[in-house]
Parts: C-alpha cells; structure tokens; sequence
C-alpha cells in the first residue's frame, strides 16, 4: 500500500459540517435498522464507484490513483462487511430510492476544470465527514450491539477518508481557493438535511 | 471474505480462447515493456470498473456482489502493484489510445435480458483468459526479471477470475446456452487478435 495512503492525515482544523445531525434522524434511524443497514450497503458501493470515476476521469493526475485505489478498495470492503451481516439477518440486497442529499451535492459541483476537481474533492469529503458523524451516532445510539461493533469500527476509516480528500484538494488548489469553496458547499450540505427526508436513510 | 470467492470454482473443460497468441505479439510486448506496464495498469483499473458496473447494474442479484467486490479490490490490488513498478521506473501513469479489442466485444454483448448479464459474464471472463495467457507468456519470456516475477505472481488470481465469470453464468443460465454462446463470443475474442494492433499493448 501507498504510503501516502495509510499515513496520518494532518489537517488544519476545518469545519466540514455546518449543522450537526438531529435527534429526529437518529430516532429515525434507530427505528429502522433494516433500511439503514441497506442504505449503507449502497453508500458505500457507491463511495468506491467515486473513488474509481475520479481515478478514471483523473487518470494522468499524479499521486492521485495511488490513494484512492486503496480508499475504493477500503470502501468495498466495508460493503462486504455490511453485505454479510446483511444476509446473516436473511435480508436481501435491493434497489432503495436515494434520498435528495446526493443529487444536491453534485448539481452543485462546478463544471469546468479545474474547479470540477476541487469540488468533486470537497464534496467526496464531505460525505465522508456526514457519514462519519451519523455512524458515530449510531455506534453510541443503536440499541443493537452488533450494530454498534459495526459502525464503531468503520468510522475510524471514514475519518481518514475525508482527510484524505482534504489532502487531495490541499495539494493542487492554494487554501483560501479551498476554504472559500468548502464554506460554500458546506453550506449546501446542512442545507440539504435541514429538512429531513422521510425514508430512513444515512443522508436523509 | 465470502467463501463463495476464494474457493476453488469447479469448471468443466471450457476452451475459452480459439487461437493462442502469436510470436509476433510475444516479440512486440517483450520490447516495449513500458507500454506493456502502463497498459496493463489501465486493464487492472478497468477490470474493476467491469465489475463495479456489474454489481451496480445488478444490484438486487443475489449472490452477485458477494464475488464481484472482492474480484474488484484484487484488480485494484493488482493495479496497485503495477502501478508501484511504474513509479519506482520514473514512468507516469497516462491516458494511452487502446486497441480495437475491448470495443469489438462489448459491441457484441446482446442489449437485451437476460442474454445482456449472460454475455457480460463471458466477455469479462473472456478477457480474463487472454489477460492470463498473456501474463504466462511473460513470465516466461520476458528478459527483465521484476516483470517476469510480476507476471508469474497476478496470473494465479487472473486464472481464479475467469473461473468466478464462468460460475456466475453456470448458476444462472443453462449450460447449452451457455457454451453455444460462449463459443460465439469466443470466436469474435480470437478473431478481434487476428489482425495485431501495430502498438505493443496486452491485447493487441
């Protein structure tokens, strides 16, 4: 493995999220165990399909297919995790409709080069640091211990994950470019849960 | 890991490749190892993405991602290692013109389901046969050592994915239907090599 990968990410202390997770979604989520399992199934098949479309669409970019290989694979990982505790509890893997959080995001990613980077760096991050805050939640608030096992010991990966999209952005773009956009997005991030979708889901 | 992945798949004796590789390609890939390298890279990150499509496109199949995750982190893996060896040689990871080959086939994959999913099987695990019998010949006949120990080590994994391919098709489909179209299938892989692409890449 890269060692760029595996070694502690330093990074400045950033507010990624703005708002912090409601009681109401962690009742939510409490109460609906099954829903929430399954949706993290997909989150994070489709965190290792990020990874691996910003490895393809960035493919001559140094230094960058060197970590997020690892972090796909990491990823996929945690979804055959989720996926067998899945099946040990006899539910299926299946089609589950998206809450709006993840279309709100990427409207937002800026089309042109390079600020599609930045953004599409920001924005990995900071689902990253959503899912991070809301599997610590649960690891402390499931009522189910194998549960809280499970999220208690993928958050510490998830940790390093958005800093390892923090580095990725800190590398290429000057600070305050970053800062200024993270703010911006990060805005559109809490906005995005202020009113809470109805479906249990890890972004709802 | 699912133990549907790692053991050893039972197959008939299947005759995936028609013809065998010509001297000719041994000869233009032993003197253009970088090209080799790099493109080899591209299938490793490629061969993931098959499989990531997969898993996404079926997502409600049962028993489908148990296997095709860890298939996916192995190529990652092998991409990974691949990678390294470029790096460490001063060779950068770019965007390289592939060879008809991948195109020819999926242009042949039936846009229609059931035979669609059947189809992908066979083609993914058609160019994982040819992948293999590629590796073989290099880490025989390649001059340069560190590629020839590359080689002899990914091809043990490389002859394990075609066995997952065909598993995955001999648990849904009927073997008749299934040979009848991989024969089809098989013809058009070896014909696609018939004429060999003038630059030296491993499906040249």
């Amino acid at each position: 493995m890269d060692n760029s990968y595996s070694q502690v990410v330093a990074q400045p202390k950033i507010r990624w999220l703005i708002n912090k997770t409601s009681e109401d979604w962690i009742n939510l989520a409490i109460s609906n165990p099954k829903e929430i399992l399954l949706d993290h199934a997909h989150c994070e098949r489709k965190a290792a399909g990020v990874a691996l479309q910003l490895m393809f669409r960035y493919v001559s970019e140094p230094g960058l297919s060197e970590v997020l290989s690892p972090l796909a694979r990491e990823e996929l990982e945690h979804f055959e995790r989720v996926l067998s505790i899945l099946n040990a509890r006899g539910h299926k893997l299946q089609k589950l409709a998206s809450p709006p959080y993840g279309s709100i995001l990427a409207k937002n990613i800026c089309k042109d080069e390079p600020r599609r980077m930045l953004d599409s760096f920001l924005v990995a991050g900071l689902i990253e640091a959503r899912s991070h805050e809301r599997m610590r939640l649960l690891s402390v608030h499931s009522p189910d211990v194998e549960l809280r096992n499970l999220y208690a010991d993928l958050l510490k990966s998830e940790a390093r994950h958005f800093g390892i999209y923090w580095k990725l952005a800190d590398e290429r773009f000057d600070r305050n470019t970053i800062t200024t956009r993270l703010e911006a997005l990060a805005r559109v991030e809490s906005d995005a849960l202020l009113e809470m979708h109805p479906e249990a889901r890890m972004h709802s």
